[in-house]
């Protein structure tokens, strides 16, 4: 199979789509990207690298940083994780506060807005200088220095963000938070301002196709079974509401962020990411999307 | 790998577990089922097959029925189905009505009461001796001419099923039945009655993993594509509000039904199907669960 | 206050509303009732009465039915009523299931359509021949002995009350109905095709406004006590979802009907019909509520 | 009748009730006070006064505050206010977020807390000083010049109300508060941590009976189209959830609050006040809501 050649006819045939879907506008930030902007990375666990288009541009990953928050977590907190965040697909909009009060303040799962401010909750209280070490641990599994926050970008999340105060604060009335809500904040608007490109993703997300461990360092980030739960969590919890639409057109293990990105996972083959900045009514990449299902239809290759 | 010993072993470990879970009660037939009981059957698509305990015993498969009806009605209704049922897991219990009225009678999947009794609308628009058709279509994949619905199972959910018929005429009040709900439901409660052992669901549901071939007639059932939709849908939908649990401990797409049966595939290998009648909260087999995440875990083999 | 005076203004009042609201369209004969049409009558404890427009013409009450089948249901079943339906408003359209769900199978309040399915429900329990004897109580209240059920508007409910059937097998799965469904969706559908005029409500309602004895017979119908009771439950929850509006704007305790009728009571004082066939989006006779309205602010005569 | 003695009544029968309420625990100062208290007061229009045990003690009459700030900001806004705020009841709990969410920030009525944030909002657009003036209006209103804030119940209402944090980014995350939420919510608390006695509730809110006219001031405070209003919203929104049940029992407009107090109005007569701390499920007085009851079965005085 001639990956390059399958990447680039993949390119071509989303041209038509990259107009179609809405950047997200929220923020002055993001609404600044233009929409033309697409690049797709592929990266095998045996060390190939395949790129097409923008792959090497670095862009926001927002929602994509809660794979890295949740692996650590799930090292910091082991299974006590999950007595404060649950693991099933919410069927609701990721930033839902309904299901947290029906279901007393203990978020679906850890990919939706609420788990992951209470993912970042537990960092905080196990490390001094948490953010920091999320940024550190990504640029390790990257192997780039260079990956960091965009203070512009979490400065006006931190403005504007009302919704996720209101739920960082719901999660403390019930007593889901131990850090004060705008500490959590604070952080939770750095990681997801992260900026990586296509290639760093796929990077960082390798060692989740490589049974645990990065390829770039050679560290065991952590064993075989915790890998199958983090990849069983991003298929069935991981591209929003369209968890469904998202196994059924593309069938891999993948997440989504607003800022256009999605990484996915074919486990012991390869990770491959998209970045395409218009979003369809889910808030996933439309472009994006059919880039993945694209390639998996082409391929013939996914985890069904 | 020797897969009949680990058969064997998670047998034994299982026995602990048998008393734990609550067998049905709604209806009489169902409540009579030994908790005892516990059987496990795998084949491969290279023709191995391998049993243990009760494996070859018949039991009321109820909705793992769904899978054979949805198959039919994707063949019969193409795309068109996804109009009248979505496909998303639906972070509710398996016969709510709550969230058909939020989406105006519109079912999150096809695997909710809700879906299933549209499937079945669909089956019967199609066809003309359509619950004929579906026993003679499952006797044919699994090579089992004498599969048949149990006559007092389905009458006892005639007598009692007053939830279904809620659902049936809140569906038909939507404009989302073609056929009368009783004709609907006639069918639906006769498909969940048919009496099948583990291995003759080994049998019948092979052809998932056989990228759309049935082992035993060499009929293409369905395409490659095709097959990746049902098995995403399995795994983002098919253990009622668990599947979030079930991808995480399991790691593989299967159908769970009251009956205390679990259908599950592993994509160009094998499908594996386990019984015990006691459930778990969530309406799956409890030991049956924990057999199918103890096969996942000993063996390493998951989609993941 | 020249009653007759006012009455005459508001007639002249709404003719430009009659044609802004629409007719109840989901059976034939509800369809093909003029939207011109338009009656209000008044009776006073002392015996005077008022009429306007059409108050003499007969039409479907609907709903309003539940006035009478609640009070009997209160005499028949006392206090113990209140184990199987709440008094609160429901803050829901009046024909949902979500709130039936949540609460395990018990209405909000006798009036959304779920708690007057177990109205009857008792009803039936209690009475041989349920249905004939609320027609000749409602017969007895008006002092009109040709009041009747329409059996051509029972018959069509009968045929396309998807939703109601749904309510009734959903209350019947949560054990709060003793009867068959079937027999008790028989018995509401008739109580609401009784044909009465304006003034026949006013008549049939007045025992409301005059410490629970009937004017026209004599009869103590229910104490001082539970005419607070009634008239209470009309103004909290009488008006579909749109009781907070109408307490607002009229002030009155009252009861609304598809068919465009809306009776409603001045305690100690007078009983109040209106008929317009047009609806408002919450389903209360647009004109109506406007009529109700000017005579409350006209007079300055309201509970409040 | 003898008002006196029913007072005394009433104080004597409910007794047994004072130790089965809960008392308000989320914050120091409301868990501190005893619940043993019980106080009564009844003020005519006609200027006679009665009062019975602990009906000259200050308490916090939190939510009772909403009545004061909606007269307000009916006077400020008019009508405009109902863009912001509905006039149903909620149905729900009255720190609710789950109706804000699928209403898009629109509360349901202006006497659950987010309504009320939101009256609080439109109060401080329009006036420079407005907390201050919030309290200069109830000490004109009762007439005693020393009613002022509890500043330490504010501090600790602010150091502990996550739930009123969360609502208040909520709204305004939905555009639904002009100022900034910490400012409303100062505010807010202020107005709730008020102190006053049964007496001082009776006077201020005697203009609710007397046609809009403040009896000590004799200062016309609203028309008595708008008394109806209030008044309506009274009965139908003001005690919590618990609506239905209220107005069954009582028979009154009223609003209470967890301080234990509930302040209610017979229009054109009285108004009439109870203190009890401890409170019933719903968050009301248990024992001053049956007092309120006992009081309207003993003089037959309802507005129904």
């Amino acid at each position: 199979m001639d990956i390059q050649q399958i990447l680039n006819e993949i390119q071509s045939e989303v041209q038509p789509l990259l107009k179609q879907g809405r950047v997200a506008s929220y923020i002055p930030e993001l609404a600044a990207v233009s929409p033309q902007k697409f690049g797709m990375a592929l990266r095998t666990v045996d060390g190939a690298a395949y790129t097409v288009g923008d792959a090497l541009e670095r862009f926001s990953i927002q929602s994509i940083s809660k794979i890295f928050t949740l692996t650590m977590a799930m090292q910091l907190a082991g299974d006590a994780l999950w007595q404060r965040v649950g693991r099933e697909p919410s069927g609701n909009p990721f930033n839902s506060l309904v299901q947290l009060e029906y279901e007393n303040g203990k978020p679906r799962n850890p990919f939706i807005n609420a788990g992951a401010l209470v993912v970042t909750d537990v960092i905080l209280s196990h490390l001094d200088n948490a953010t920091a070490t999320v940024r550190n641990i990504v640029c390790a599994l990257c192997g780039q220095a260079d990956v960091d926050f965009d203070p512009v970008v979490a400065a006006s999340e931190q403005a504007t963000g009302h919704r996720n105060k209101a739920m960082a604060h719901f999660l403390k009335s019930f007593g889901n938070l131990d850090n004060e809500p705008e500490r959590v904040l604070d952080a939770y608007f750095h990681h997801c301002s992260l900026a990586m490109s296509c290639l760093d993703l796929c990077e960082a997300t390798l060692f989740l196709a490589n049974n645990g461990v990065a390829p770039v360092s050679g560290d065991m980030i952590m064993t075989t079974n915790q890998v199958k739960y983090i990849n069983s969590l991003l298929l069935t919890c991981g591209t929003y509401d369209a968890v469904g639409d998202f196994a059924y057109r593309v069938g891999l293990p993948g997440k989504s962020g607003v800022g256009g990105g999605i990484a996915a996972i074919m486990p012991g083959h390869f990770s491959v990411c998209v970045w395409s900045p218009g979003l369809d009514a889910s808030g996933n990449s439309l472009a994006g999307t059919k880039a993945l299902e694209l390639f998996t239809t082409k391929t013939g290759v996914s985890v069904f």
